[in-house]
């Protein structure tokens, strides 16, 4: 089974980021996280995603704020399918910079971007893409879903109990 | 080797949808297209989400214009990965509906979201995707980043020779 | 006279919807309210938005937040008005994303939709349209539009006495 | 059966609030159109908007672009349903204009707004309206679904027969 | 000498609209303040514009939030220059909506808008048009555009005695 | 009786802005036209604008488009009320920095601004600050307002009698 | 003197960032050109990047559109001044994506960012540049400014001749 | 070598500004720091950019917000490159006028500009500058960048350590 390795452009994002690193764990796959930042350690971006598919990764996620580009440089030095997890940092114009500097990728060079802060979301998509050829990770993912019904039916009898 | 489901809202999609039959059967994935509206044809939405990983597809690209719910609904629906491609339709706000209703799904639920009218984006991610878990593919998304990198090489020869 | 059902898609959506309850509830209109995900119990909404017509329903407001597809789905389901409420939910894009979501809806199937976090009108809205064919409701909704400009008279004759 | 009153702030806003007439009258509900600009005409507005339902409306559709005050100004007037229109004038700035402006409303005096241009959506949101307290009409819009289901059904045949 | 009216949609927007009170107050103009709702009190509206230059009063300065109309509404009643001030109101979606309700005036009708909670800008831009046929307002405003440049060129000197 | 003085960034912006002369020139109003660049003539901007208000000016509507300075520095340089019109210039993104250039101007110099493209309205917003204190032009422009409601009614008599 | 590097992500940016090449030619400052992809050649933009100051320039020009990660990337990998052109490309939206892609940089890594579809602007900044510490150029920016307020003022006159 | 002057609009923009003081000193390059009012000052804004040039400064960097004119106006008065930054301040609309009013300049008249508050990168920028003429400096910004580039691999360090 496929490791998915997660990097961010700063510690910053750790908060955000941290939900993608917890989810894949409760679906029990081996995740790896580092900090790689396009702007400042352009040479360490290049080592990782030229070597991602040769160090046992199937799927990376990367999350940035601001003018995003981790996201879009991984995905041009890797084949492997990149999730772009656009970050509300301090210095974003309510997240618009992020999301349109991860999701508005030229022909070519895809990123699989999630909804803004949604690092969750990107750790269910990385499930997902990795049991689109395990029978075992699909079925944790349709148990998971089935997870989220019942919350939802629970939370709906304590309303209408309460009317 | 799995299949790609391509799903769109509305025969208007298809110009742009297209784009990503195209460059699935150029990596020689097989791929099957049809009409689902999420608003127009709920109960087949249903039927055919629901059964999309028992029919042997892998992974679903979903396309869709202005409050485009397509991709998200079947995502709700199905284990498998969805991507989702906002189409800039004609009744579009420039394309912000499109963007905004797939990329902002709630937690539990990802849609991997391309371009606005990113589907040949879309057909690559599914191929980078099934090539997570399968050398040959993988091997042809290698191969055709190369081939990308060779256009720019001499489309920039051609720029300078012209000086 | 027909009962009026409120849906939200998560009980984080409840302080805000609770203003529908509320101004129905002064209009002396019965209310029923549930919560009803798309992308968590999408069987939950094609089970009550087909069967709310025959469910003594006449009126549905449906509220959710981010890519808010709720009120659109309900909408694809029943043949009543459905009233969509844009929820500024924690995770939505200072609104932008519920609003587009719920009112750019395609030819064929419209929402009803009113101002980000708007309950309170959405319940107005419903109290007028069972008002179009009830002429008790109907001057229940004059006397009510009477006590807001009663209530402006007043303020206003405050703010002058104290210049 | 209550009528259904269309006004629209300019003449240049006919071609789009026509096809809410188009599809009123094949639904066979009648209806009455009118100029009534909000800016130019502001006793009109007033006369129209507080005798309308005194003179046999049930539903009143009011389409307006750019600063659309047209809806709401109406909605102040009369206790029946508003359904507000937003046209994208050739002055308006991409439709945003007209959008907040009508969909805005504060507490107390709710339009129905749908989508940009989304004048057919109108008349059958208030066909719904109607129907919602008679049974003839409620199944005219069951049928009217039905037939935008098979639409997409044959489309969707066409589509796959051209494989 | 004319009078100012200053009108308001609601008391809340009473702290921001107090602004141009204040500063009219400053250069020795008589000001009128009221709550005139152009959604609640649509009659109150009607008179109070229709009278307005029969009342003595030589400009009007309207203040609302969100889907304002009070503005527009009133320039639509009165020959007098109206001056609106977009009021960032709580259920505003960040002034967007307030600042093009009042902007976005059709051909024929304007207001004269000034920046987002610029009440106090209103209130001198009030000062200039009264300015502009009386020699003694005109030289108010020059003097207090004197008083405008001498306060930057003291915190200039501040700042600079810091380094 | 004062004159008009209408100033643009370009002549690029001549189209849009003869629209005010014309107008002006209905109402029987003297008015000057000049090209002053906020950007490329900055000596003629400080020249025309510290005199304007000594050489029979009463109001100034100034053009401009982009990062448009022209009303906002004329206004930091004339006691008189400025009118800004943004104009929609090729370069422009799609009016929006015309518009908040213009008007969010800082607290104490105040630019009226119309709407994108709006200088017909600027024209007559010039001829009712003129009117607020001349009674013949106050005059001028109750009867301009009774031909546009005119106008309309016209218009919905024809529409009404098409039927 | 320094030269001027300027790079693009593709053919397709050519007629806009010609304007660079245009005015640095006619201020007689040498000029390479060449196309880079931040996306598509990885390797070619390392290699650029990290050798341009060895290479005889002083400032680097880099254009794109989309998420447009050129402009940032160069300045990550030089300490050469970079000048960013948001070029607005087909499959951008409205160019904000191009605009805040390339604006908003983090801490540590500006980029110059000049107007959409800016290269003229580009070219005479970089010509500013060069200026800053080049007596000669200095003095042709001068005659440059001289020359567009010469263009501005002989406009002016023929539009005053005209009336 | 050059000094850099750094001028703002308003004493409320400098907790912004001094960023740009505090790097540029550690680069030890000379600073002299001043408040100039486009809006309020515009005499001084003519006297300080008119001479900037000839009082040993070889870059300006102009902070402001909301319509913000002053990088504009100076750069129209200046030969020598000059920095814009954009300063979100209280009255802004989430920064977006400050962006557009300092971005968007016309042709022929550039400002260098940096991202939303990004005060520290326009020091950076001013330092680049004087080190595409000056090797020590030029020096100074690589030693910059690599000590860059240390924080974020001792930061990355920490992160894995405490997995």
């Amino acid at each position: 089974m496929g490791k998915v390795a997660i990097v961010m452009g700063s510690t910053s994002d750790l908060p955000v980021m941290e939900e993608a690193v917890t989810i894949l764990k409760e679906f029990g796959i081996e995740v790896d996280i580092d900090i790689v930042s396009a702007h400042r350690t352009p040479d360490k971006l290049f080592d990782f995603s030229k070597n991602a598919h040769k160090n046992g990764y199937s799927v990376i996620i990367a999350g940035a704020g601001g003018a995003a580009h981790l996201p879009g440089m991984v995905a041009s030095l890797t084949p492997l399918p990149v999730i772009g997890v656009p970050v509300k940092s301090s210095n974003s114009i309510d997240g618009w910079d992020s999301i349109l500097s991860i999701l508005q990728m030229p022909g070519g060079v895809p990123v699989a971007t999630v909804a803004l802060n949604g690092a969750k979301n990107a750790g269910i998509l990385a499930a997902q893409i990795l049991g689109s050829a395990d029978k075992a990770i699909l079925n944790q993912v349709i148990a998971y879903k089935e997870s989220l019904k019942e919350k939802v039916i629970r939370s709906a009898k304590v309303l209408r109990s309460k009317k």
